[in-house]
């Protein structure tokens, strides 16, 4: 995110405020006018005289109107969503070279924007990443499970992506945080009061490992539907996910249902056939294609060939730096040898514009070369896990 | 079998004494000339004068000659043999209607002849049947469900088949038993002396209830080869094999091999990822194109529509019995209401040949009509599960 707000990001952020994620008016009407235009036709959208419009499309659209502006008086400024990054809380819009592309697989149900806490970039962890998900009242074997095979791919290198509940989710976090991997919460909530309040330390230990991420503006509560719109996004963002217990009606399997519809790899863990809890996995395995996985090396194995290399891990980016392009290489220079630095600043010491500098920071990270932090942007430290763009 | 020995049956037998089983020259041999015929030549082999053979598998034809003729001296006579049934020990060869048509799969392996002890009839038991194996150090939770899944199968009315071994396959064993249902144990030696001796009061309930099965006369011993060599014999009798649990590589994981090779359907069980002896089983379905079963009905659903119609368990034969042609209808009649009696006493009241009697309680057998008894054959109880043919 650039230093100031563009038209366009604020009207995502806007649109945050306004709309519940998902819906299909605004997403349509995004993609005909842009997020700036469809705000403009929101603010100042007028009823037509004379009483109900003569087409079901257009009485729809009345309705949507109607509830978007009910919201409006609510609708912060743009200082105010700025403001938010004094607690931490940024914004990625698609325009940001941190938006993650695959979320347009959504199609018109992509996310408005995201609102993010942490220090990982978004883009380049969910380059590689997996969702270890499951249910809330785990059994202490899918807890164990979850948190193995979370620290086992996160030691790889991956991105361990989940939904910051009780049971599997908090357990994947906290195997990927205990083998000092990067862990991203994508919540269904607000960022200022993360949900649930009992994950309060967990919740710090993700955002200064990783990230917490959100559709919803902060001061929003979560709610069961927006437990289950939120589960799209978990989908959507990782690589592959990977299911460990879940019941047979349950969010879990909500979610392997858009990571098999949005093409992504679906996987779950077999457990006993007298558990409940084992159910859903199995209903994966048999009814939805899923793939068997007993071992966090069997989930890298299935998500391709790509990081499975032996010692990939641990080696350094693809492209070795003296074959960059020239600004990359004066993007890199700018950066310092310690710390983080902010865009503009890297801009100035390039010597370019800030928007070109962005982009290349962002293709940067997505290189292996850089990552963000709280000051901005650093140079990635070595031992840390590269990604091949 | 029929009141005396025909000459290919007792060539037959005389194979199971002199060669081990699925001893390809063997196998060859008897398609080439017969068991008669083959034994005719073991007999009567003479090595060519003058030193090794030219070829090679001339040279193999003349080592195998001398392996089985070295056991010809302990080869019984036919009256001996059919004297075992007075230990309740009979036997079954492909010229018999009990013999199951379906080990013909087996090619040149096929056994040369089966030794039965037991009231079930092989071949239509094994019409509709499944084989449950699994580890013999099976956990709670594989004897939990071996027995689960056998009770339930076996009361839909179909045979279970094992191998007679501690764990797993005790388990299906008693389960099937405790429903009420046939259960077929398919041992690696002698019926005289089932092996392991600590299941002498299982086999006993087992013969009472369904069929021990041999290749091997009595006298011999259990190996770790024949136990090998055995698994064959349950993957060609069973319609499915469902594995519960077994360890990387174990005789189980054998026996699926051969129901893959077999075209037989293949199930497996999940179980926790944790647990050692579940890893044979997730090989089963993640490499092996195994189909993961959680229940009893899976199994069944997986196994085909014949029986899975509900009831199909209790129905009656599909076949109305006016509707048989007239010499079957004349076998049944002559069947007493109560109780069993011999092919020939069969024969006499029906007035048939004996040979085209036998062949005619064998479909009649296969057609749910009739099931073999200690005194020979008998009327169907009802309520008894029937198989259409």
């Amino acid at each position: 995110m650039n230093e100031r707000l563009t038209d366009e990001a604020y009207a995502r952020a806007a649109m945050t405020y306004l709309a519940e994620p998902a819906d299909r008016w605004l997403g349509k009407l995004i993609r005909v006018l842009g997020a700036a235009g469809a705000l403009d036709a929101i603010k100042h959208y007028q009823a037509p005289a004379g009483g109900s419009p003569r087409t079901k499309a257009g009485e729809a659209m009345r309705a949507a109107m109607d509830r978007w502006r009910t919201r409006l008086p609510e609708l912060p400024g743009p200082e105010e969503v700025l403001d938010l990054r004094k607690a931490g809380i940024r914004l990625t819009t698609p325009q940001d070279p941190e938006w993650p592309g695959q979320l347009a697989d959504l199609g018109d149900d992509q996310p408005y924007a995201l609102w993010l806490r942490g220090n990982a970039d978004l883009r380049f962890n969910c380059l590689r990443s997996v969702a270890v998900v499951g249910s809330r009242a785990a059994t202490a074997y899918g807890s164990y499970v979850a948190a193995e095979f979370a620290a086992s791919v996160a030691a790889r290198g991956l991105a361990v992506i989940s939904g910051g509940a009780f049971g599997v989710d908090a357990a994947a976090h906290r195997g990927a945080l205990s083998a000092g991997g990067v862990t991203i919460a994508v919540l269904a909530g607000g960022l200022d009061t993360p949900y649930p309040a009992a994950h309060a330390e967990l919740f710090e230990a993700i955002a200064a490992q990783g990230a917490l991420v959100s559709e919803w503006p902060p001061g929003r509560n979560v709610s069961r539907l927006r437990f289950l719109v939120r589960n799209r996004v978990i989908a959507a963002l990782a690589t592959g996910t990977v299911v460990v217990e879940a019941a047979e009606r349950s969010g879990a399997l909500n979610t392997a249902r858009h990571a098999r519809d949005l093409n992504r790899r679906l996987m779950a863990v077999p457990g006993p056939v007298t558990s409940d809890l084992s159910a859903g996995c199995h209903r994966i395995l048999r009814d939805w294609q899923g793939t068997l996985v007993t071992s966090a090396a069997e989930v890298i194995e299935h998500l391709g060939p790509l990081d499975a290399r032996p010692g990939a891990a641990t080696a350094a980016p693809v492209l070795p730096r003296d074959q960059l392009d020239l600004d990359s290489a004066k993007v890199l220079d700018a950066l310092p040898g310690r710390g983080g630095m902010g865009t503009v600043r890297v801009a100035q010491g390039a010597g370019l514009s800030p928007a070109a500098t962005a982009t290349l920071l962002g293709q940067l990270a997505t290189g292996g070369f850089v990552e963000r932090c709280d000051d901005g942007w650093r140079l990635r430290r070595t031992g840390r896990p590269a990604c091949p763009p």
